[in-house]
């Protein structure tokens, strides 16, 4: 089959045949690529970053944003058949740690994740488990949804955890309305009945800010943390979803929060730096955030079922990865680019 | 009266006659002071450290942590009587804003915290309001618990947060075992069936901890990371709570939590500095942990009449303040340190 | 003033003059009326249902769903001034018992509940206490929201409850489309991304369900429990909020429910009767819900100001309280029967 | 191998020669049984009580409550191995459904009960499955923790849920201290810092009730409930756990609750028959009670290892089983009934 394998750190990842994944285990599911996520995390995998941390042998096959049609299933499998839509979770998990016993898939400790440590979905077929699959809607295509299968589902999920925290009167900031950030304005709105202030230095981005639900937009142009506590009496927000993480986003989230407040950490690349007294002085939390649970997954593809969250994409042939890297790298894509195997329909 | 004044920071308070406090309001209530509770805090308000937080107009009455007996109230006070005997939460709270109206005292945007930045509990009598008096059971002296209205207030607000994560199974890890700590371990006890270990840079610390209940102790001198990961089986502990919040224990909290894990901060003086890559793909918490609220204070005295939580402390005459203010100075004091106005008992 | 004061049980009331309420106590509130609710409920207390629980001494004052104008405030008043606009929670509550200290309002030990067990609002003023005000965004009118203070709040705090079970593809069944089952359709819609399924005899309550915001209607023709199970794709609903309460309501809604789902009782009237055995081996539970709390009622009045509930409602001059009674009695209301005294606007 | 089988209803069972349980799916383990516990709902099968609901076919082994050790395991499995020392989760489920990925195991969509529905552990050998087997700690034989697994297990999860509510000064009243009612009693002693008052017809079951930690008793002589309101001062209590469920438990249940208190529904046999009015003028709650989740059932093993949950057992060996069966219908055994297969040990 097709696939797009990494040969070399810092080298584009190439278009070549490769041998088709089989059923080798009992729980296995092989899948039929219908769409496939490209991310900001594979540059950062092309360019080496998380060599160390995957440990992954090269050449391998990229690709963690996967949905499609089931194609072969293990003798064990109950829960989908052949031929069956359906988007991936991230992780395959062992369903028998602590953590998935309580839900918990992102944290169990047994787990492989394809695309990262092993073979991912850039490619015709993608070898994951049963514990793995959400059966789709049939008004779903998989082209349209598979980018929430990794990115939405972290901001998903990062939105059902504030949502605990919001009651009618109270405001979540959210920083970043890009990729993830507006998919959780959308899950924000969705889930919850505050009022939603989305910061971003970009305008175009504040206007697909308020497309997808938000209230007040502000421009991060040095007057925001101002702004905000303006359009909040002054008190400051109960939540701050930050999904920059760097670039001053975590100072200014802190700077945000009003008295008990929670700072949901999404976007990374920087360092959360308060004071003890701070924190202690007005009792706030930092929340860290990972992918969702599988759970996430499914309930965030009833949402996007019934159209309440809905992403912005841009198509490529598989065949074209390393044009859609470069339109990623240089700021080129409108929404998510989503590759497509020949033939996938 | 006599009271204990501070005149200039940076100078001993005084010992002086001043008027008594007097009802004005429908809702003061006025309490003869039986034990005031000397916190390293005071020591810190001597030095200058709060005044600009604080905004005292000098001179006035240093003490938070008061119990004692009910003296007089005003015409709409229902809850107290003459002669009842009390400990005193340490904030005055408006009862009206949101944060009163959900239970969270220390969050009101109206309370005023009598020894901090209005008089205070080192005299004959202290003005305090209807919202802010427990009663307490007839087997509790008002020196034997007034240090539980703030220090061991503290330590309980954070075990009762901490509680609702820890099963069985789990491992509390407390960083320091002092005046708040042994409150800590002892509410820890009462309300969790976790393992408790317990690092402090004291081995006498340590002894302390394990008569409060302590399940294991780790000697802080260096290598407090590594025995808690060796013995949480490399995992690393559900919830760590840090006392001390400064000197390393901040870094230490964070290494030694588990995936998903919980960092509650009380103690302060360091920064809690975490790169945002290591929140998120651990998708650790850290939680700021204030004074407690009216209801918190309630369970701790039934906790201390049921005999769970008890403190070590050692007395002086009011008009001896400034040798406690050297003993806890230097070290000098067994537990905490505890003024009683002569002729109070 | 211009009162409605019930004399006798079974007799119509009267309006009559009496003395204008007066500030007594330092947190006395004094409300001129812009408008105040009739419910089924001062149905019931005409036909004297109500005599032995409120205890109440005849004649006196009905009317317990009032919004209006501050006129005059106690002493220790501090949250709201002569003139503003406000609703008034139902109960007057001490502020010193664990419940009000917990927000539970509806639970103070100490409370009192004009126009149930003390003077009402079917007056030109009410007295009322400074625990019980919400002040009004100025977009609202008194008249308005007036019927949201009891009615709508229960309604509410039902729906919030419920809220914390309902994630996106669950399924809530609402039973009863009437004066609170339509803010409770309203309340689910604002709070919780779950389906709802409306149940009701009357199609023109289904109609106005449908406008409310329910994802689908059931006429209760006999076939209701089929049809929700139909729906449910044979499960049943996590949750059923039932506003009926009788006449097979409560019979229907157990047999709605989904393994471990959750039967919300409201309506009253009938009889929970299930076999434990019914109970256990399903893991189901049956909820009780009264009144809701103050900050039930300030989220409630952020979500009339938003738009997002809103009350239909017909109004009478006070003077006309006996023609809105036999409306009301012969089922001739359109949405809730709201009294005005003359000159309130 | 030697099982105790069913041929009749309403005949005893046969210790007979069978085919031992062999792996056929690639998750199967069998474990070779250590101890199974005897429960009355053994004798309610016999009866014929569970013929229409478990459907199941006989002849078949009995036997619900199982521990022993691994003997032979499925490809896939990868928790244990074979030799480890287990107690047996009384559901296999099938770790795919929402309740399964919740961690509800108890409401897998898909269980099987060995001993309820198919072949359970009163033989040498029982076929379950990967997901429900928990390993014990060395300290743990299987004959003192087999009857945990269910009839300790529902007492626990009861108990968990019940904790929440249960802080410093509440009351939780334990309806009858029997079988599952010491292991409650236990349970909420570790989990929780409640009162404990354990009500009991039985003199002696008062006294093991003491023995595990009831804060006070009351024999259920006809004054039950008002020695349980004067006890709690006219209040009643925050949580009732009811072990009982019928004979007037569960009258006595709802008459004990304090306003806003929830009454524990775990015996059956009764039915649960409140007037709404009474239900929602209190704002009580009435929650079912199955067995326990998997994570329940690792946490119960943690308490037992630490010695805070320990059982009273009375061992028959297998062939024993129809003395056991009598003792135990003519409350003959002390604490519960233990089976043991010849030879394990």
């Amino acid at each position: 089959m097709k696939a797009v394998r990494l040969h070399q750190y810092d080298e584009r990842p190439r278009v070549e045949d490769i041998a088709e994944p089989e059923v080798t285990g009992p729980f296995d599911v092989i899948v039929r690529i219908g769409g496939a996520g490209l991310c900001r995390t594979d540059l950062h995998i092309i360019e080496g970053q998380w060599a160390e941390k995957s440990g992954v042998e090269l050449p391998y096959v990229l690709g963690h944003e996967n949905a499609g049609w089931v194609s072969a299933v293990g003798s064990a499998v109950t829960n989908v058949d052949v031929g069956d839509t359906v988007i991936v979770h991230p992780l395959i998990t062992c369903g028998l740690c602590r953590a998935c016993r309580d839900g918990n898939d992102m944290h169990c400790e047994n787990g492989a994740f394809p695309g990262i440590d092993s073979d991912g979905g850039f490619a015709e077929y993608l070898k994951t488990g049963a514990r793995s699959v959400v059966k789709l809607d049939a008004s779903l295509a998989p082209a349209d949804v598979a980018a929430l299968a990794d990115a939405g589902l972290t901001a998903y999920h990062a939105a059902k955890k504030a949502a605990s925290l919001l009651y009618p009167g109270t405001r979540a900031v959210v920083i970043g309305a890009g990729g993830l950030g507006h998919i959780g304005i959308q899950s924000l709105r969705a889930l919850t009945p505050a009022q939603l202030i989305v910061v971003d230095r970009s305008e175009q981005a504040l206007k697909l800010a308020e497309e997808c639900g938000a209230h007040q937009t502000v421009v991060a142009d040095g007057t925001q943390v101002d702004q905000v506590l303006e359009r909040t009496g002054g008190h400051g927000a109960e939540v701050v979803v930050d999904f920059v993480g760097e670039g001053g986003a975590l100072e200014d989230a802190v700077k945000m929060l009003c008295r008990a407040g929670s700072h949901f950490v999404i976007g990374y690349g920087g360092t959360v730096q308060v004071s003890a007294i701070d924190i202690i002085s007005t009792e706030i939390n930092v929340v860290g955030n990972l992918v969702g649970t599988y759970n996430d997954l499914a309930e965030l593809m009833t949402l996007a079922a019934e159209g309440q969250v809905t992403l912005h994409t841009q198509t490529y042939p598989l065949r074209a990865v390393n044009d859609a890297i470069d339109d990623l790298d240089h700021g080129r894509v409108q929404g998510r680019g989503i590759l497509i195997p020949e033939g996938a329909a």
